[in-house]
């Protein structure tokens, strides 16, 4: 059974060792699948875009587990979402919903109690003392009943909240990648020439179907998870245009 | 059987998965684990310290290796460690004596000897070329008596030696976190407030019980490992003092 | 059945997680390692001398996924290299060739055709869509010749085009790993002493056998790939010497 991890944590202290740890103390048959670790810490919206892009690839039945967690000792709920076959672990924050949504229309959310199926809570994390051993236990077929509570009110956050006016689009930057591709939340148009209004500049842009057939300096194109990206070929396209997550994006229809 | 590997050889090179390719050769069924791979290159503090926080999160019977080794290719020795059920192997440098501790108050050290349960040693790779391979054999359930031979001494290091003169504790810094929290080696005194003496200013700081009920600039908080941590909410602590691992810090109890 | 990854993915991002959840949909019993992520975005030289360093280390029969990949959405094959019992996934723009040559003399190189081992094409993700799936179906024991047909024109790179001329050997850099080793291309010479030229300077090099022994500034050391490394006792020797992935070096034999 698979568990997969996405934190903040990143990878230089002990911190996703000690989950993993728990983890396969819990169910050594686990299967741990890494999504990643280098969320920018804190940021409740990067960590939801990816794990929304990432959930899907994986099979039915899995377990995700999240823990993008700045309000960690607080009184935020630490809960289970079961949507469709899969889980998903983590805090009430917003973090876990996007994904979820993504999985199955029907979600049920569930509020952890503390108790057998966690460690003893230390206050400052939670990835290990409630998040890594409940994700274990639901592994080993626990069912999810015996670990929650239902609750009807849990956070929502939407990622997707572009629109149009008239011939204008208007969207944001949700995540910049490794080779400085710009994510936006705007779905395909399936329109080759467009306006992109950045930062009160007008760029002509193209939109290409692939990296390599661009030809202009930076250009559109639909990324690997169905959204329009800000792209140029062999180039950082985050250091051409200075955009960063969370900055508006308009594109004009001609 | 779980392996778990930490290094400071990075993710960039191709030396972590050489190790796990040998360990793979030999024992396909070992269920191998990262703690971390980026150790301060050569800070033999520093990794002693993360491999103490993690093992005690594994299984009993795992196997740890360690490998922070400036003296590879010297005549420093190789050794495993046997500490309750589980084990321990890299250099004798110190590296691995505080987790060993940690897991079993009666440790037995063995010499590892070149033969049959090593590769051809390259002279400047025993983490591949040694303990790769040791710990793949000690997984799969070779007597470590067949390994090594039995020694008495063996380097020892103590992160904890902090120490109480009067009203004021006197520690060090051990680690400062992906988030900039810096964990001292002083353990919970369960004292609320307190002056904290750091580059000869003194600021009076609050213990806390969790990263987010804080108020102040800086705090003092029990981190997961039992260590007070000199914290700031949402920002780096380590940033905003200045403080480094091996610093030096006071606490003046009032 | 043993996966490796190697790509210029990085981990931030949801890349490599989806290419690992769907290999574990088709072949929930692979066993996946990670090589390393963090090839210089677009380096096909860095990340061909990195797989070549890896796969040897790996048992025969496993599967080798390689993705550096500027040319993704071009008209490039996609191929599956067999070499002897391993095998090889990935663009056909040398990366993987210098590992294959060295698992095996006599190639067999097989062109992917789009189809039932492979998902529906992005176009910006064959990593996703065509090399995960195709090597999840081989580790599965799928013949590659019903994933591919046979081809005889495919790209090649050697990496080790060195040479002697009188008495000066001409190589380069090949790689700069994590502790600041420059790994060049030319093998041990078995030399103790030689005048280095780089950068239009001279400096006399002796050749150690640990990175411990060396007394000197920079050293020659046989690094564990069996390939000349200028070195430096714990500081970087890219930092003192300026050199870089790429750059000339030669040797004067006195």
């Amino acid at each position: 059974m698979i568990i997969t991890l996405l934190t903040d944590f990143g990878t230089k202290d002990y911190y996703v060792s000690a989950m993993k740890g728990v983890i396969k103390s819990i169910n050594p048959a686990a299967d741990i699948v890494d999504i990643t670790h280098e969320v920018r810490p804190f940021s409740i919206l990067e960590g939801a875009f990816i794990l929304w892009q990432a959930v899907s690839w994986f099979p039915d039945g899995s377990v995700h587990v999240g823990v993008v967690d700045p309000g960690v000792g607080t009184g935020r709920n630490p809960i289970v979402i079961r949507a469709g076959r899969s889980f998903l672990v983590g805090p009430d924050n917003g973090l876990l919903f996007p994904a979820a949504k993504k999985l199955s229309d029907k979600l049920e959310v569930f509020k952890i109690v503390e108790g057998k199926y966690t460690l003893h809570r230390s206050g400052t994390f939670d990835g290990r003392d409630i998040f890594a051993p409940v994700a274990a236990h639901i592994s080993r077929g626990v069912p999810v009943e015996e670990i929650g509570v239902r609750i009807d009110n849990f956070i929502k956050i939407d990622l997707f909240d572009w629109r149009k006016a008239g011939r204008t689009v208007y969207g944001k930057i949700l995540h910049i990648d490794r080779f400085g591709n710009i994510v936006t939340n705007i779905p395909n148009l399936n329109i080759n020439n467009m306006i992109m209004r950045i930062k009160n500049v007008e760029i002509p842009v193209k939109t290409m179907s692939s990296y390599a057939e661009a030809e202009d300096e930076v250009f559109l194109v639909e990324g690997s998870s169905g959204l329009l990206e800000i792209s140029s070929k062999m180039r950082s396209a985050a250091e051409i245009t200075g955009l960063e997550v969370g900055d508006p994006i308009e594109l004009i229809i001609p």
